[in-house]
């Protein structure tokens, strides 16, 4: 009953341009991406929650989750687990307990809206991607305005200066002068305060689709996501993407950095985006 | 509208113990911790979605997130957006137009079952912090095998080798012999993942209780609560933990360790859980 990593792999090869020293490598070389998919849980047939994760370990993902959620109050109440791919996705089926499901049909029950976080609202497994336009066209921006946007990002992290805790999502022009910082200890959390700054600050689309944001963390399917629904061109990582994060980021034309180190860094998709 | 700093701090004072080449610090320091607080999301006055996240910029979230979710479509959708303290949370009231809230109407009708992720599930804020048994008491954890156990599980983190895109979460007993190890490109399903494996191995309460689980990610107020719901007495992280983590550490009982760095750590809650 374990996924079968030839169907789910977790990470794929990928094709991705280095920058060295400030420059951008003139060929593309393989890299390695960690794979994030959209994990379905199902209690005795009925959606619960969807959760992006690395498909892999389902049975203790689904054990677990269980668990610490509280929807079981012991490994002997799941009575059984099994899964199936579904729409670029994984739906997991968990048998529950009799007693277990009608607390869980209880709880429900007594939530007057929806609740949750990131992905929540989402029912089914098409509903993750959301059906975003993609980003416009606009002129490159220059490499060099990406690596000093994320270098000006680590000295504008009061709050990460002060615990380590934190992270930070900043907006810069073209130019690479970063305008908006906004941290937070959840990077998703600084991503959406940034963008609620960024509609605040009334900044026109095409001058959105030439701009960039800068993250201190990963950059995964998500960070994507709201960057395109925000209409921004580039979303630039100090650490990793993950490999739907390029996909999606291919699909939306969101230019896509990671790594981003000093005057080193990767570029993961659309490099049309970036003038070198 | 903006929060009052005073009333909301982002980061707080806080009394830790040191570990510096592997020796506990005889008298605590003052260390800064970052702020996490349950923020209810409510549009028009029906509850939607409750977050954990930095008390700060709370306008900017609440904007950014209601456009990145495509609740509204534009920020002239949003008509006012007004926040009180309430129960350890802040419960954040968006007044949106009748149009955006008819939709989000028709796409909550639309969901058969609640769908979701960590925090889901929770309707009102008193609810985000589970009503959890303290862990039960145990022989304190030699601080070499919290030490160890840490130093080992950068070693064992195959999918992070190979894309640097992942977190792991691995479980050691009193000796600091790392049994368990899961990654995972979420920090929370890593945890979720070895605690489902944990449930698998038939660990038994007692012996758990005198355990230890490892993260190579930050240590949030979840991440304890997960712990704490798995019966394991020690949480140790490399990188920070936020001050609600160390509040609910405290109450619940769980040893919680953050900065593990080579010989060098840092005691932020439960030191009798440690034997140095």
């Amino acid at each position: 009953m374990d996924t079968d990593p030839a169907e789910h792999p977790t990470w794929l090869p990928s094709q991705v341009l280095r920058v060295r020293g400030g420059r951008l490598a003139p060929a593309p070389q393989t890299d390695q991406l960690a794979e994030e998919t959209p994990i379905a849980l199902e209690y005795n047939g009925i959606s619960h929650a969807t959760m992006l994760a690395t498909p892999a370990d389902l049975e203790d993902f689904a054990l677990g989750f269980s668990l610490t959620e509280g929807i079981v109050g012991s490994a002997h109440d799941v009575r059984g687990i099994e899964w199936r791919a579904e729409c670029d996705g994984i739906v997991v089926q968990v048998e529950i307990s009799s007693a277990c499901a009608a607390r869980l049909k209880e709880r429900r029950r007594a939530m007057s809206g929806r609740t949750g976080c990131g992905l929540c609202g989402v029912e089914t497994l098409p509903e993750v991607v959301r059906d975003l336009t993609p980003v416009p066209r606009a002129h490159a921006l220059p490499l060099a305005s990406a690596l000093a946007a994320m270098q000006a990002l680590r000295g504008r992290q009061p709050m990460h200066a002060a615990t380590g805790a934190t992270h930070a999502a900043g907006w810069a022009d073209a130019d690479g002068a970063l305008q908006l910082v906004r941290e937070d200890v959840g990077r998703h959390n600084a991503l959406d305060k940034l963008i609620g700054a960024l509609a605040r600050a009334d900044i026109g689309p095409a001058r959105r689709a030439g701009s960039l944001v800068v993250v201190s963390s990963r950059a995964s399917f998500e960070m994507v996501q709201k960057t395109a629904a925000a209409g921004v061109g580039m979303l630039a990582a100090v650490s990793a993407p993950t490999a739907l994060a390029q996909r999606l980021a291919q699909r939306l034309g969101v230019g896509l950095m990671g790594f981003m180190r000093g005057d080193d860094a990767t570029l993961y998709a659309c490099p049309e985006r970036i003038a070198s």
